[in-house]
């Protein structure tokens, strides 16, 4: 540490906890970091018990949670370095999981607060994960299918339960009091920043152009948010909530406003300190992972999302099957392409845990992976899909089912484990043709989460399938770090900061040493197994050939959901 | 037991012991068994480290086993019976593996008795199971393809590596001494009658039907034996064995002749005792089973043998798929028809001994039972082939594989178990299928075997899913009580035995009380998965339509054995 060191802080917020994260702006050095779980409901979910579909959080949650994690941050900062100060801290930044809109009212604060509606599940934050709204969601895809395709190309062709108005539109349905009682919703990433600023007014919260563009359908192409004569189509109340949204965005380079004197002696932090514009967890997470043109960034966790950048000035036509392409969701200046696999480590995990082969422990998965380690790519003759939770890129269909091929009598677990480490690389890889087809280049893989830090094994599979070299972040915390470097943006390079994210990426990010090349050999043998997937994926996954077993699988489900209800 | 009974002796010799049973022959009571375990090799069987498709038995280890065996179930039978005696046994039967051949000298003497070639497998019993002449398998097969396809179609449309003559053509190839050695070769169905009746020089020989029909290509329509020209287009010397095998076969309600002095000493058994001509264990199987025309008889192990039969004087086309249509070869005037699943019970003992789910013990397939028989039918929306050892009867591919499909992240071990239960049943009825297709009658199921003594889920799926009562044979060895029959019918009834073979089903077999009636709402939802088993099977079994995926199991293999080796 420089006695001049500055600070970015990066807010992490997630589905149980938040992490506040201190980064120096020059070295990029992570000098203090502090985990807190939300206090409510269940691991800071709030459930439904007869309704498995629903989760919710409480927005107030986010708050006490976040100034205990910054100020046991600032404190192992002063244990770490005796000469830190809080006022070395110049900018703060903040990513949340998302969609994970809430309802407030018109000074901003959450429904939940008020007395009658203190245990109603509809005025807290309807968590990302929550599937309530599936119906809506099918209305709303319709809907903009028939009228307004171009709403869709831009998010995959499908309009989703997770996000803003499937879950706006099922509150006006089952929950018309809360509905009526909003004065707006607030996306999580839009209403910490705003809190912290101390202007939630929420004609004045300054929304992220990630969550408008990746969730709402916000796109400058049509002037903003959709069109309210299409919304007053799904419910006149709906159309009607427009004027009471949002018509700007903004990219995370910019300041949110200056932390409120409230905030300030909360957080003990300084007052006025910049506060930048908030975004979605994996778009900062890949901007802290070092995103650029031709590096494309993994998030490896129980399922993966996928994000690239191209230059919004050059021509990009619609991928179909692509979660989201929005100018300015990543980086300024760029698109930012999202994708993403349904489940990646949650397959291993339900191998692990829920198979249990041979007996393994659950969360054991260091002597599967050791056996493993020690097949050749096709020796086992097994092949897997990787969809055993949907397929969300590039076939967007959550009624695809898992698939594995080609067990003999003598089939053993670690060739069963590894074709399912190869259904996910080949499912990865899938994707990655995908961007290419439509002109994205990709020169580099940089991956991050714990599967990534962890597993070589998976890696070397990932690079050896793709036939590109992967790289890991060396950041562990790259979505904090990503919100860290926002802050620092935010601030600006008067006040130590940095002028914008490639500059900041430049001086506050990295890759750990370690990388995974392909090796010609087993590259080989898998470009023979991805062609016999891709027939697999084809024929299960899409109608377009004659004699596709596209309905196989559903219609399965269908008989399933027969007898279960 | 009156004091007039009198008994029938079987001898069924398996894999890897003999089973001696003496049948009271006009009540069927069984009075005393006893099984002896061969005593050469692993388990009785000689195999060869560096070739694991090697599999060879002593000849002699038939004599020996086999004479304890008789010794100690005589002595069983006067312990349970104070006026029992050997007198009293009036004929013996004899059933064993195969196709099984063996290369005898000009009396009929077994090779491997010869000082040269005691230690020479290829001088040895040539084990059902040995597949070292897969190669001059598909050459006979392609032979007959194009030159006398009518040989193939009595068998399946392919001849298999496990039958009599590539057996002899790969001896001849890899072994010619032995060859030149040989004056013939011999069935171990028959070659064990002909010791036992002292007569074993190869032209006196009585020989199976059963045996030369399903594995010789042996056919009264074409003059017996596969032509000499035929036979000397894959090898000259094949052409001229021709002439030291036999013309003639027979039926197993003929006697094969009375037993010889030394062995009534050897056995303890009166000498001149009527011994029936030998035949295979899955067919005398089947007779002790009570199959007749419209009773179908699945013998169910770790893989299956499904007999039935129809009358030899109404017309039958060939059926495509089946493993052989045979005159004779079960009952006499009567076509024997033949087919088989390749793994039943060996795909379940797969699941739990190698993958051992939730840390199931070895063998211990009650708790997953349990747990699969609480699901609903189609509950899980699971379903999967049941080629973990290829496809013997419809598709006639032993490079078929494996298919699990339809796993979730929340599908349980014993979901799996039931879908491989069902994907049993669902080849069960696709067998059925094809033979009703070519106008066999089929009334009703007699299943035999431990799986469906022990496991009443088994039978009450299977009963589901083909929509016929499933019954249960009284006896649990079918297959020595099948050839106790045979020796009561070749004794006849001055002797105190039986006109023939449906006399003696009438008198010593029968059925368990307890049957598997189909529950109409379980086949209706059976009904629709098996559609879908049918489009999967099609699919990947067959190349009948545009974007097959018949290649994909094979590539997958191909790729397997290119890394492995």
């Amino acid at each position: 540490m420089s006695k001049n060191s500055t600070y970015g802080l990066g807010l992490d917020f997630g589905t149980n906890s938040v992490r506040a994260l201190l980064v120096d702006v020059s070295s990029g050095r992570e000098t203090a970091t502090a985990v807190v779980a939300f206090p409510s409901g269940r691991d800071g979910i709030i459930l439904d018990p007869k309704n498995p579909t629903l989760a919710r959080q409480n927005p107030d949650d986010y708050l006490i949670a976040a100034e205990t994690a910054v100020r046991k941050t600032l404190a192992a900062a002063r244990r770490a370095e005796k000469s830190f100060s809080p006022a070395r801290v110049i900018g703060l930044g903040v990513d949340t999981t998302g969609s994970t809109p809430l309802p407030v009212d018109a000074g901003g604060a959450p429904l939940s607060r008020r007395r009658e509606f203190r245990r109603n599940p509809s005025a807290m934050a309807w968590l990302w994960k929550d599937h309530t709204a599936f119906a809506e969601a099918a209305e709303i895809t319709a809907l903009a299918a028939a009228e307004h395709p171009e709403y869709l190309a831009k998010c995959g062709g499908t309009y989703s339960s997770e996000w803003f108005f499937s879950k706006i539109l099922h509150c006006l349905r089952v929950d018309p009091a809360v509905f009526d009682a909003a004065a707006s919703w607030v996306e999580c990433c839009d209403w910490i920043p705003a809190v912290l600023v101390g202007e939630t007014r929420p004609e004045k919260i300054k929304r992220s152009r990630c969550a408008a563009g990746h969730k709402a359908m916000f796109n400058a192409e049509w002037g903003g948010l959709p069109a309210a004569d299409f919304l007053a189509r799904l419910d006149p109340r709906l159309g009607e909530l427009r004027a009471y949204l949002y018509h700007e965005t903004f990219t995370s380079d910019v300041k949110a406003g200056g932390l409120s004197p409230e905030w300030a002696v909360r957080l003990g932090l300084p007052k006025g300190l910049p506060v930048a514009v908030g975004a979605f967890d994996a778009h900062l997470g890949a901007v802290g992972a070092g995103v650029s043109p031709g590096r494309f960034v993994k998030i490896i966790g129980t399922s993966t999302c996928d994000i690239c950048v191209w230059p919004s000035d050059q021509s990009l036509d619609d991928i179909p099957g692509l979660c989201g392409i929005v100018d300015g969701s990543v980086l300024p200046g760029f698109f930012g392409l999202e994708a993403g696999q349904s489940a990646v480590g949650d397959i291993f995990n339900w191998f692990v845990n829920e198979i249990r082969p041979g007996g393994t422990k659950i969360g054991s998965h260091a002597e599967l992976t050791k056996k493993a380690s020690r097949l050749k790519p096709g020796a086992s003759g097994l092949l897997a899909l990787d969809w055993n939770n949907g397929n969300r890129t590039i076939l967007v269909d959550q009624r695809l089912t898992g698939l594995l091929l080609g067990q003999t009598l003598h089939t053993r677990p670690e060739e069963i484990y590894r074709s399912l480490i190869e259904a996910t690389a080949f499912g990865a890889r899938t994707i990655i043709e995908r961007f290419r087809e439509y002109g994205i280049r990709i020169d580099e893989v940089i991956n991050c989460g714990g599967i990534a830090e962890r597993n070589p094994l998976v890696m070397q599979i990932y690079a050896d399938v793709t036939g590109l070299e992967m790289k890991i972040a060396r950041s562990a915390q790259t979505c904090a770090l990503g919100s860290a470097m926002a802050g620092a943006v935010a601030a600006g390079p008067a006040a130590g900061g940095h002028r914008n994210f490639p500059e900041a990426q430049a001086a506050m990010g990295g890759l750990k040493t370690r990388t995974y090349k392909p090796d010609p050999a087993r590259q080989a043998v898998y470009e023979d197994i991805f062609r016999i997937y891709r027939r697999l994926h084809d024929a299960f996954g899409t109608r377009a050939w004659t004699g596709s077993l596209f309905s196989v699988m559903k219609d399965l489900l269908q008989i399933r959901d027969r007898q279960l209800h």
